[in-house]
């Protein structure tokens, strides 16, 4: 029997995560590893989403799709395939994508000399990219559905695949097939357009702050960084535990560029033809990415309760026979009740597996709430709730919080307590996050502060006057590897930070600070 | 403003369905366009889903996606990439999908004089594939998640787009690209894996005849139309209003083939190393079309209550500014009470656009049920209304239909009426589609007879006995263009079809029937 070894072995592994203080890269893939989420596969830059992972992504999705829909967007899907001189059409956008494209160039395989091979007798008369956003079929497919002002708004959303071909990879943060959703809108004037573009900024921003307990400041991006073939982009940019910036989600604003390339044009309410103004917005896997590194910890994934796949894990304790029947017989009820509640329960029954793997495995996979079954809660009537992260108090060690985590409550205020506890925790993870935001941001008015903010204190979000235009941008992120992760809305820069200056480099006027930092 | 003629367009487009009865392969796509379920795009072979005939696949993807966790399952998410050495592991896999393929051999584009073109540097070390099905990329990585009995079974599924290249393409039943759910699962024991296969052919089959209300034979099929790569390919065959099948879902079972080229061993309770037992099941957008072909009519896509996006559309009618007002109060208020109720409701207050043409407009897409709301409603506490369909009565016309579709009934009552108006709808269309395939079902013992049923009776299914190889199946191929769909399972036989006979060109002895129809 190989089995208790195939145990000892799973605690171990969830044992084996790298401490974020000694190696914050190597301890990222391990909480990806430990937590099975994902994983590199036989193709060079490509992820496979497991199970516990795609879950995760799947409440996103619901989530979102339920915001998009409620804001009046429609779900369709256009070709996986761009023939080349259509994606050609708009040029700066073509330019923007070109080097990291998949071509599909052929379209049969043969044996040649016993080995499977392309056969080059199949090939395409013009070659055809897998999609590395998809405006440009998009747009082509707008034109035959748009020729009234009475067919706009137009508000469409995909949930697609793409391909941007990496060399440097990253699991869920930068892979060259990623899963994304990507809006795509048509609008009368540039007016309704751009409220369309802030309107869904400021849906990911909710969604960022209110279901992954995440922070993020909202803004424009700077030329430099726009997305090809775009006017205006706008983004959200979360902090994570290491004091860096991770883009969340972008929102752009088109103008009339790809109604240009594709042709599109309306009869406006005056019986004159225009061309129509577009947006597009995406989101994709990465949010997985940012929710790791924004709240786990080094016993492995941390997830706030709306996202978890599991909510609640029920762990039966018993030594003796009689025990058991009686443990399992009341942990299988106490699940039953939660489920009734609408609650995602699991009662880890598993035989071979002690409670303490357990315990370490459910951990490591962020499960908010475990719920012991022991004889003893059933002679007293009680339960023990152990809740997975604690918000830390200063100069206390792990095992004082451990204890901490845990209380022992009459069986019926237990029960009650698990809803309003995973709501608490879900705030407590926002509230963690905004203080840890909070601790590495820093109003700068000096590059020498700068330098030492940095290379000497860590980093984190550095609010400066900025008038030194792309050239100063590219040594800054020469001398610092920061850039500038955007122009923040009005309302979203820090209160210390509101207000005019001058630029941290030149000394030229500047009339609002941006945010500075490095990034993913 | 060239608003008045949009509408009248839009109700010309809606009329212009040609009659199945005259060109039913023209009927299917006119239905198809008139509902804006789909439409061809700039790249061959690809379709584009537009957001009316997406809802319906999200519904459908909806229910098959709660029945498939129910029964254990678990989404995930593998690359669209295949290794054409990977994909060659399997050689008879390979060579099954080897002239579909849509083959990636380079990763940039750049501007050769002036044109962007493949950059030919950018060639790949190896071609990939995009995925014609995921066993291959599937197996390799289950090698890593597999080590004993414990791991076992794994109960996998993917939701993804699956690329088969094809020459002739027809909207939702054969394209290139097209999406589908994969069900990938290992085992620890042959009975297992087959028990899975054949659990999961019920699964759609209960889903084909409770939701999409089409009733479906079960069986199994003959080696020639196996999956490249089975031991034992299930599926589920439906008939089409032209008497045509259409084989809506598969279920393989794999045995250890893919376990053994991908090299996937597992420690079975005795400690010996044994490999893994696979099987694998989908079904795709496909079904869309089927739900097409089976329940339409010549005024434009009929759906099920179950998969309608639109349950309902509440429709005001008035001359004057004074009813416009009362009867727009009224609508809202319908609309609401019915949504209230967990319906799926459009109040069509849209201006400019007169009853008819909405009427036309909406049975075009397929609401099974239309409230019309008048000023003569409103003084009689009344409502009224409609059905998408009814079951004909031999002889009536279509005015006379149309009359009985309609039913005026105290405000209260219609209200109260509409749920299990809609159970009763979707009830009727599965009787419909029940009583056409009896009708076009035939047990057939002579070649005459059966040439009659094909060649000179529009045909449909014949229940024939058969011992003629596959030899013999090329022979009716070339001569009817009838192939076996399947060997039916013992339950889903024709009562009149049971029992054993001699093959219908042979003369040899069968032990019992099977299911030879035309097909899509």
């Amino acid at each position: 029997m190989a089995e208790p070894q195939g145990v000892r072995q799973e605690v171990r592994s969830a044992v084996a995560i790298t401490p974020r203080a000694k190696d914050y890269g190597q301890w990222y893939l391990d909480v990806v590893r430990t937590a099975q989420l994902a994983e590199h596969s036989a193709v060079r830059g490509c992820m496979v989403i497991r199970p516990h992972g795609y879950s995760i992504w799947e409440r996103m999705q619901r989530e979102l799709d339920d915001r998009f829909k409620a804001t009046g967007h429609q779900n369709a899907y256009f070709p996986l395939f761009i023939p080349v001189s259509l994606l050609a059409k708009e040029e700066e956008h073509a330019a923007g994508f070109a080097k990291e494209c998949a071509v599909v160039t052929h379209h049969r395989l043969k044996s040649i000399d016993g080995k499977v091979s392309v056969d080059p007798a199949s090939e395409l008369e013009e070659p055809l990219v897998i999609r590395p956003t998809s405006e440009t079929i998009i747009w082509e497919q707008f034109k035959g559905w748009i020729q009234s002002y009475r067919d706009l708004p137009l508000l469409i959303n995909q949930w697609a695949n793409i391909v941007r071909w990496e060399m440097r990879t990253r699991l869920f943060l930068r892979t060259s097939e990623f899963l994304w959703q990507e809006g795509h809108t048509a609008h009368a004037t540039d007016g309704e357009a751009l409220e369309e573009t802030w309107r869904m900024l400021g849906v990911y921003a909710e969604f960022a702050r209110n279901v992954m307990a995440v922070p993020v400041v909202r803004g424009r991006k700077t030329p430099g960084e726009r997305f090809a073939g775009a006017v205006e982009t706008l983004c959200i940019e979360g902090m994570m535990q290491d004091g860096k910036a991770l883009q969340m989600g972008t929102s752009h604003y088109l103008g009339q560029n790809f109604a240009k390339s594709a042709g599109v044009q309306f009869l406006n309410a005056e019986g004159k033809l225009e061309y129509v103004y577009a947006t597009s917005w995406g989101v994709s896997t990465r949010l997985v990415g940012a929710l790791i590194m924004c709240h786990s910890d080094d016993n492995g994934l941390v997830l706030p309760p709306k996202l978890a796949p599991l909510q609640v894990v029920v762990v039966p304790i018993f030594k003796t026979d009689a025990e058991r029947a009686q443990v399992l017989e009341e942990g299988s009820k106490v699940a039953s009740e939660l489920k009734a509640k609408g609650l995602s329960v699991k009662f880890d029954d598993r035989d071979g597996v002690t409670p303490g793997a357990k315990y370490y495995e459910w951990e490591a996979k962020g499960v908010p709430l475990r719920i012991e079954v022991g004889p003893k809660d059933l002679e007293k009537g009680s339960l023990c709730l152990a809740r997975r992260f604690m918000l830390e108090i200063q100069g206390e060690n792990d095992a004082q919080r451990r204890k901490r985590s845990k209380s022992f409550l009459p069986r019926a205020e237990a029960l009650a307590s698990v809803q309003p506890t995973l709501e608490g925790m879900q705030g407590e993870l926002l509230d963690r996050a905004t203080a840890l935001r909070e601790r590495r941001s820093r109003v700068i008015d000096d590059i020498q502060d700068y330098e030492r903010f940095f290379k000497e204190e860590g980093g984190g979000f550095a609010w400066v006057h900025w008038a030194g235009g792309v050239e100063g941008e590219d040594e800054l992120a020469k001398r610092f590897e920061t850039t500038i992760r955007c122009i923040p809305m009005p309302e979203d820069i820090l209160p210390a930070a509101k207000g005019e200056g001058k630029c941290i480099l030149t000394g030229k006027p500047s009339q609002q600070r941006v945010l500075m930092a490095r990034a993913y």
